[in-house]
């Protein structure tokens, strides 16, 4: 197959850095990059090379239990949440991966601070958790749809960054991709939705009263960006107006996670000989 | 690809008939079954146009939101759970199947009737839930180890019962895959996972406890199919000594009730020309 970009690369491309948040912008960012993957073919076989590495490794994770990862899904509609869980899961077993979406919290959840729901299914020992959508919902929509008051908002930037630390240091791995996508794309990919039959039930009318507020969104994107991408857990932007090149650059940071964790399949503790099967 | 055995055909070979539960034998079923697929290469061809079919139905259900489906997996260790979890669903994504592996219960679980964690873990509309062990081992392990008492475990057949026709009745198929080995297959497997460095994290030495157990096992399961197999969630009893096979057989079974469904991508209550995206 084609080169790889290096891990490296990959994540110079694409990381918030952290040391330098104060400078980030998110119109430096572009929606369309093909300088990783200067052809889509090239995408699709690191796609597929690194979809099978996932697999391999995740196997490896169930088996020795030395920690969890956490794959936060962020994006404006249509950016490509439920396809690039689908590209980069696609070898991978559901014994040891589970996808929590997050829609408007039920009345229990509004009755609890927002990292209740959140925390309920971080995902346990030796398994993959992929929110699609999560707890930045929090400083999103409920920012720009004006859903707290700003001040409770405006704490909630260093709440996540904490709640965060807590997870990564207590053995689970957070990474976390926001998926970002052009005005004019996402106008392309909604009237996608309505003209093809077999896509139309994902079209909400609400998707529409969202575009309006197209840079809200952005700037809340912006903020939460430089807020919230910490050493401990950064924030990647991914390019996402090619399908195949966002989740071939979002299969290669999964990998990176997985390797960094070096999962082992354990050593027992007893010789395989002291035992006799009758 | 070889010809695939009718579902009808696989039905009639697997099922324990609710109708006649009082002459059900365990040991009357093969644990090796070559009728279905007479050579290997036609069970692992049709597994896998099976496992293809099943994502594109659960696509369509996860669209549909026309109901769910619970499939129980039960056997005794070894028996091949996990396995045919991975070969049944290969090809579907984790948005919309989910794997609940039901071990030893907490304290808290404890503290509440044996139904209440299952319960809190059934499929959601549009979902697949796939029970490794499940609430059978309420009449299983905790009869044959006297973790309750008889008179406790002697109830739960019909509680059982009427749980799942509840869950039934409210719009959750139940599919429940009892997968049948020998013992001289599980002695064969116990040793390749000592043997096997990669296998040996799996191997358990309570395994060869519950294997001294193993006529009382057999006893337990078929007192289990022969109370729980019912018109609303019959019992299958898959011959499971040929793991091919035993995928194969599970693949098929799985379809059929996804098709029983008949999920079809939602009409919409709009018409796509009423929208505008500018």
């Amino acid at each position: 197959m084609a080169d790889q970009p290096s891990l490296d690369d990959v994540v110079a491309a694409t990381v918030v850095d952290p040391g330098s948040t104060h400078e980030f912008r998110l119109a430096d960012r572009a929606q369309r990059n093909e300088e990783l993957f200067p052809d889509k073919d090239q995408a699709k076989d690191s796609l597929k090379a690194d979809a099978q590495a996932i697999d391999e490794l995740q196997d490896a994770l169930f088996a020795a239990q030395c920690g969890s990862l956490l794959v936060v899904l962020q994006g404006i509609d249509t950016a490509g949440k439920d396809g690039t869980t689908k590209a980069v899961f696609k070898y991978t077993s559901p014994l040891g991966v589970r996808v929590h979406p997050f829609g408007k919290p039920t009345d229990i959840e509004l009755a609890h601070d927002y990292l209740w729901r959140v925390h309920q299914v971080a995902p346990r020992n030796g398994h993959i958790a992929v929110f699609n959508r999560s707890h930045y919902e929090d400083v999103l929509v409920v920012k720009v749809r004006n859903l707290a008051p700003s001040e409770k908002v405006e704490q909630r930037y260093e709440q996540i960054n904490q709640f965060e630390k807590h997870l990564v240091e207590n053995g689970t791995r957070v990474l976390k991709l926001m998926l970002h996508i052009s005005k004019e794309e996402q106008g392309e990919r909604l009237q996608e939705r309505l003209d093809v039959p077999k896509k139309r039930w994902k079209f909400n009318p609400s998707d529409l009263e969202d575009r309006k507020l197209w840079d809200d969104y952005q700037d809340a994107y912006e903020t939460m960006l430089r807020r919230c991408s910490t050493p401990w857990a950064p924030w990647y932007v991914v390019p996402s107006d090619s399908r195949s090149r966002r989740a071939a650059i979002a299969a290669r940071l999964v990998r990176r996670e997985l390797e960094a964790m070096d999962p082992q399949f354990p050593e027992t503790d007893y010789r395989p000989e002291q035992f006799k099967i009758d």
